[in-house]
C-alpha cells in the first residue's frame, strides 16, 4: 500500500524550502502536532483526526527527513508515505502518551520551532506540553507560525491542480442550482441535495457547507440549515469547502427565488464589482491589505464584521494570510487565495461573494468559475 | 432565528451539573476554547470550526449562565442560542485577538478550570495563552478534563435520542450493502456510494468514513479509500461517524466478496463473541477495564495495537473514557459507549467489529443494529 497524493519530489521540495528557512532563522528542529502541518510534510492523510484521543507528533530536523512519532494505530498508513523514520507507541497510554519517545527525538535541540502565533493550535494536552518543556530545559521555543504561513502560502503546480479540480467540481454543482433548489424546499433538503450533487460530481468530501436564506439577504454566513422552506423573494447563499485528496475549494454562490428585491440586486452588483477590483489588483507584489482596500473602496465600507475579505486556501478551508487592513503579506506567484467581499444590505441582512484565484505573473487565474454578473433568479 | 437542537432545560441541566462539580472542586470559572465543550454548554453548532483563523472562548462561571467571548462573525448564531451574554470583537484583529475582552471576563477568578489532560486541545495560539496567564497572575489553573469527561459521559435522554437516530440511519445504510457494493468496484466508488446513501437516509453529515479492503482482512483501519477495485475474496470494512444535529454514531461493518477465507470467518465469529461478552459485562458499576478484559479474554490477546476496545461517543466521534486495561471509569446509567474489539488475523491483516450501546439499569440498549453473527458474503 502506498498513499500517493503526490510524488516524493513534492515533499522533498517542501522540506528543502522549510530547511532553508530554518537555517536562515537558526532553528534546529520544528515540532508539529496538528493535521495540516503533519500532512504538509508527510502526505499522511486520514479522517482519523476527528478522534481527539491520541497525540501525534512530527519532528522536522534541520537536516534529513522528518521523523514521525505517532500512535501505533497510524503506523501502516504513515509507513506508506515517503517518511522512513516512524516511531510508534501503543496509544492511549496510561502514563507518558508518547512524550518520552518524542523527547528522545528532540534531545540536543537548542532552538525548537513550534507554531505559537496566529491560526495555530496545540493539539496535545497542556500537561503533556509542560512535561515536554521540562524534559528539554535547554530548548528555546521559537514561533514558526510566520515561517509555516510563508511556506504553505505558495502552492506547487501539483497542489494548484488539486485545488483547481475541486473548484471545478463545486462550480459544476453550483451550475446545477436550477435543478437542485426550488421555492418551498426545506433549507436542509437543499443542503442535502447540493452535498449529494458535489459527491456525484467527484468531490471526495464536503467538510464544510454552510449558508442561509432570507428575504432579500441572510442574517448569517456560518449556520447549519434549518428545516424552514425557501420562500419567494428569499436570497439563498451556499458556501462550500469541498475536498479532493485533502485540498479545499472555498467559495459561495447566491440565488434569488421568484423575484429579487432591488437592494439585493444592487448589493450583488456591488460585490461583483468589488471582486473585479480585487482581480485587477491581484498581482505579485501587491499586499493583502491592498486587495482589502480595493474591495472596501467599491463597497464603501472600510471595515467588515467578518473581519476580512478573503484568505489563503489549500490544505485547510482557510489559511493565512488574511485580506484585511493590517495584513501586509505580499502576493507571490503560486499563491492561492479567496476573494470574499461582504456587505450589509440592511440591519441583520448581509450578502457575501467569494471566488478562488491563483496568483500568476499576469492576471490571476480564476479557479472557481466566475459567478454570473447579475443575481441569478430561480423561478 | 433560534437554533434549537435542544430546549433550554437541557443546557440548564448541564450547567447545573457542571456548577455542582465546580463547587465541589473549588473552581471559580472554567474556560473553553474548543468546539465540543462550547457546543456542550451553549448549543452553538456550526461547521465554521473548520477555519482555524479565529479564537473562540466560553467562560462558565460558578454562578450564572455561561458568557461567550467570540468573533463578531459568530454573533448572530450565538445570540440564537440560550446564551444571553455574548461579547464580540472584530476578528482577526491585528493586536489582541479577543484576549483583553476575555481577561476582563476572568478578573477576580482565583481558580480557573481549563482542560489540560487526556484528549484536550488548546485551540488558541500559545502566545495568546501566555498573554492571558500573565494578565491573570492570581489565577491558578486547574485541570478540568476529568470533570468534563464525567459530565459528558452520561447522556441526557434527548442526547440519547439523537445518537440512536443516527445509529439507526447508519444501520439502514449498512443493510443496503448488497445493493451498494460489488466485486470489481473501485474502493473510492464504494465509499462514495455509501456516503450518498447515508445522506439519502437522513444523515446530516458524514465527517468520518474510513476503512479498508484486502484478501481475507485489511491492513489498516484509518485510511481513506484508494481507487483499487474490490476483489473476490476481499474483506471490506467501512467505519462511519455520521452525524445528526452534531451527534455521532461510530461503528463499522465487514463484508466478504464472493467467498471468505476460513480464518476471516473465524476471526469474525471471535469478534462477535467478544462483543457479546462485553454486552453481558456492560452494567452500571462495571469499569471500562472490566469490559476490555472481557473482550480480551475471548480474543486471546491482552493488548491491542489500536490501544483500546472502545470509547465514549456523543458530541465527538470518540470521547473519553477508553475501554482499555488501565481505565477504571465506572459505567453509569445513560453512558453511551462503543464496543470495538479488534484482532490480528495474520501479520498485516486485521479485523475490527464495532457496536454502539447505551448503559441502562438492565442489559445495555443496542443503538447500532447488531451485526449479523456470521461474516456476510456479497456475491
Amino acid at each position: 500500500m502506498t498513499q500517493q497524493d503526490f510524488p516524493a519530489e513534492e515533499f522533498e521540495s517542501r522540506l528543502e524550502r522549510a530547511q532553508r528557512a530554518m537555517h536562515a532563522q537558526g532553528i534546529d528542529a520544528m515540532l508539529f502536532t496538528t493535521e495540516a502541518e503533519i500532512r504538509y510534510f508527510t502526505g499522511f492523510r486520514t479522517l482519523f483526526w476527528q478522534s481527539p484521543t491520541r497525540p501525534w507528533f512530527l519532528v522536522v530536523p534541520i537536516k534529513g527527513k522528518p521523523v514521525a512519532v505517532i500512535p501505533e494505530i497510524g503506523a501502516a498508513l504513515m509507513r506508506a508515505t515517503w517518511i522512513d523514520d516512524v516511531r510508534t507507541w501503543s496509544s492511549p497510554a496510561e502514563q507518558d502518551d508518547g512524550v518520552s519517545l518524542l523527547t528522545a527525538c528532540l534531545t540536543g535541540v537548542n532552538r525548537l520551532g513550534i507554531p505559537m502565533g496566529r491560526e495555530s493550535t496545540l493539539r496535545i494536552p497542556l500537561q503533556d506540553f509542560d512535561t515536554l518543556r521540562q524534559a528539554l530545559p535547554n530548548a528555546a521555543l521559537v514561533d514558526v507560525s510566520p515561517l509555516m504561513q510563508a511556506l504553505r502560502f505558495v502552492k506547487s503546480p501539483a497542489e494548484v491542480e488539486k485545488i483547481a479540480a475541486i473548484c471545478g467540481i463545486a462550480s459544476d454543482s453550483f451550475e446545477n442550482a436550477h435543478a437542485l433548489f426550488s421555492t418551498g424546499q426545506p433549507l436542509n433538503d437543499a443542503f442535502r441535495a447540493f452535498k449529494t450533487d458535489l459527491l456525484n460530481n467527484g468531490a471526495e468530501d464536503v467538510p464544510y457547507l454552510v449558508g442561509g436564506a432570507g428575504p432579500g439577504g441572510y442574517a448569517d454566513v456560518i449556520s447549519p440549515p434549518t428545516a424552514d422552506p425557501i420562500r419567494e423573494g428569499d436570497v439563498l447563499m451556499l458556501d462550500t469547502g469541498s475536498t479532493l485528496q485533502g485540498y479545499f475549494c472555498d467559495f459561495d454562490r447566491n440565488y434569488a427565488f421568484g423575484h429579487a428585491a432591488e437592494d439585493a440586486l444592487q448589493a450583488y452588483r456591488t460585490l461583483y464589482a468589488a471582486t473585479d477590483a480585487a482581480l485587477t489588483a491581484a498581482r505579485p507584489g501587491a499586499r493583502c491589505c491592498d486587495l482589502f482596500n480595493a474591495m472596501a473602496r467599491v463597497i464603501g465600507q472600510t471595515s467588515a464584521d467578518v473581519g476580512r475579505f478573503g484568505h489563503g486556501l489549500g490544505l485547510q478551508l482557510t489559511e493565512g494570510p488574511s485580506l484585511i487592513s493590517f495584513d501586509r503579506t505580499q502576493l507571490e506567484i503560486g499563491a492561492v487565495i479567496t476573494l470574499e467581499p461582504s456587505m450589509e444590505i440592511a440591519p441583520g441582512r448581509i450578502m457575501v461573494h467569494e471566488e478562488n484565484i491563483l496568483i500568476t505573473d499576469g492576471p490571476p487565474r480564476l479557479l472557481s468559475r466566475r459567478a454570473p454578473p447579475e443575481l441569478p433568479i430561480i423561478q
